[in-house]
C-alpha cells in the first residue's frame, strides 16, 4: 500500500480502546487525523456521533466514502489486513487463537466493564459513589491482569512479548489496561510478567506515543 | 482437512459464548466432546479447571498434546481458519472489519457484562438481589441489541443475515444473545432486523442443534 487512506479517528486522549487503535497505526506508519468525542462531557450520545457509533463507543475509524468502522479489535485486524507490515498476528493459526485469546481477556472481558456507560448506571441505579467505583475498577482490572498473569507464566510460547519476541494485538491490548489505570491512580501487585512485557512496550516509540497523557486535551500530569 | 482433532469443549448447557462455539462447529461439519463445567456448582473455579482457563471463562477448546483455547471468539476464528469451508467471514477487508465490530457490540461489549463473576460482585458488594440483577441484564441487553438494530437497519450491507445473505461471525454472536434470554425470560421489544435474521438463523440445524435447551444438562422447558 503506497497511499493510505485519509483516516478520521474518532476518539478522547484518555480512552483504552483508542489508545490500542493509536498504537496499531504507529507500528504501521499510518496516521489518522483525530476527532474528538469528549466523554466527560457526554458528546459520544450525540445524534450525529452515534449515527456513526450507535454504541456511543469509540474508536471509529473512517475512511472517506465508507461506513465508519467501531470496535477496537475489529478496528486492529483490519489495519492488520490492509497494512500487513509488522504483522500483528503470529503466522500459525493456533498462535493466533492463543494472541487473539489474550486479547479478548482484556478488550472483551475486562474493559467493557469500566466504561462510562456502566459507571452512569452504577452512579444511578445502585447507588455507588466514587469509592465504590474505584473498588469496581480494581475487581476488574484485577482479575483481568492476574488471569493473564497466569497464562503468560505458565505457557510456552511467551516471549520477550505476550506471543514470542514480536509484537501482537495481545500486547497493543494488554498495555491498554495499564495505560488507563494510571489515570485512575490503580495499580495491580505481583503481574511480573506483565510488568516485564509492559516495560518493553513503553521503550517502543509506537506505544509511547500513543500514551493518554501525551494525546491533546490530556491534562498536564 | 479430511481427519479432525479430536476436540474437546469445555462447556455448560446454558452459557452464550459456548453456543457460539458449537454453532461454528456444526456449521463446519466438525464435532467436539463435551465436558460439563457446572456454572451454578461453581466448577469454573475448580483448581484444575483454572489451569486450562485462568479467567474461570468457558468456553475452552482443547486439542490432545496442545494448550487449551479460550475466548468464543477467538475460537471461531481458528475454526474457520482450520475448516474454511463455509467460510464465517466475508473476503474484502471492510466486510470483515463490518462482521467483527458487530460481533464484539456483542461478544464484547453486550455479554461479559452479565457472566456469572459479576452476578457475583454485585450482589455481595452492591447489594443486588434478583431483581435488580434482572434490571442490569435487561439493560445490557436492550443497549446491545437496539445498536446492532440500528447498524443493522441502517447498513447497506445488511441482507438476509448481518452481512449478506451467508452467516457469519456476526451472526453467530447476534444468536447467542437471545439463545439465553429466553432462558431469563427477558424480551427486547423493537429489534425488527435483528428478528427477521434470528428466524432465519433458527431455521438452520447448526443454529438449532446449538440450542441450550437441546444440551446435556439442560432442564426441561
Amino acid at each position: 500500500m503506497t497511499v493510505q487512506p485519509e483516516f478520521e479517528l474518532y476518539s478522547f486522549w484518555r480512552t483504552s480502546a483508542t489508545y490500542r487503535v493509536r498504537v496499531a497505526l504507529n507500528l504501521k506508519g499510518l496516521t489518522a487525523r483525530e476527532r474528538d468525542v469528549d466523554l466527560i462531557k457526554g458528546e459520544q450520545r450525540d445524534p450525529e456521533f452515534l449515527k456513526l457509533s450507535p454504541m456511543g463507543a469509540i474508536p471509529a475509524l473512517v475512511e472517506p466514502g465508507h461506513p465508519a468502522m467501531t470496535q477496537s479489535t475489529a478496528i486492529l485486524e483490519y489495519l492488520d489486513e490492509i497494512a500487513p507490515e509488522p504483522p500483528l498476528l503470529p503466522a500459525d493459526p493456533r498462535g493466533r487463537a492463543r494472541v487473539r485469546s489474550i486479547a479478548a481477556m482484556l478488550a472483551a472481558d475486562t474493559h467493557p466493564l469500566i466504561t462510562p456507560r456502566v459507571r452512569g448506571y452504577l452512579t444511578k441505579e445502585a447507588g455507588f459513589d466514587d469509592a465504590a467505583w474505584k473498588r469496581w475498577q480494581i475487581q476488574w482490572f484485577t482479575t483481568g491482569l492476574q488471569a493473564v498473569e497466569a497464562r503468560l507464566a505458565a505457557e510456552a510460547e511467551t516471549g520477550d512479548f505476550c506471543h514470542g519476541d514480536r509484537v501482537t494485538l495481545a500486547d497493543i491490548c494488554l498495555a491498554s489496561i495499564p495505560a488507563v489505570m494510571k489515570i485512575f491512580a490503580i495499580e495491580v501487585a505481583d503481574i511480573p510478567t506483565i510488568d516485564r512485557i509492559m516495560a518493553r512496550c513503553e521503550a517502543i516509540e509506537a506505544f509511547a506515543a500513543a500514551d493518554p497523557y501525551r494525546q491533546a486535551g490530556a491534562p498536564s500530569r
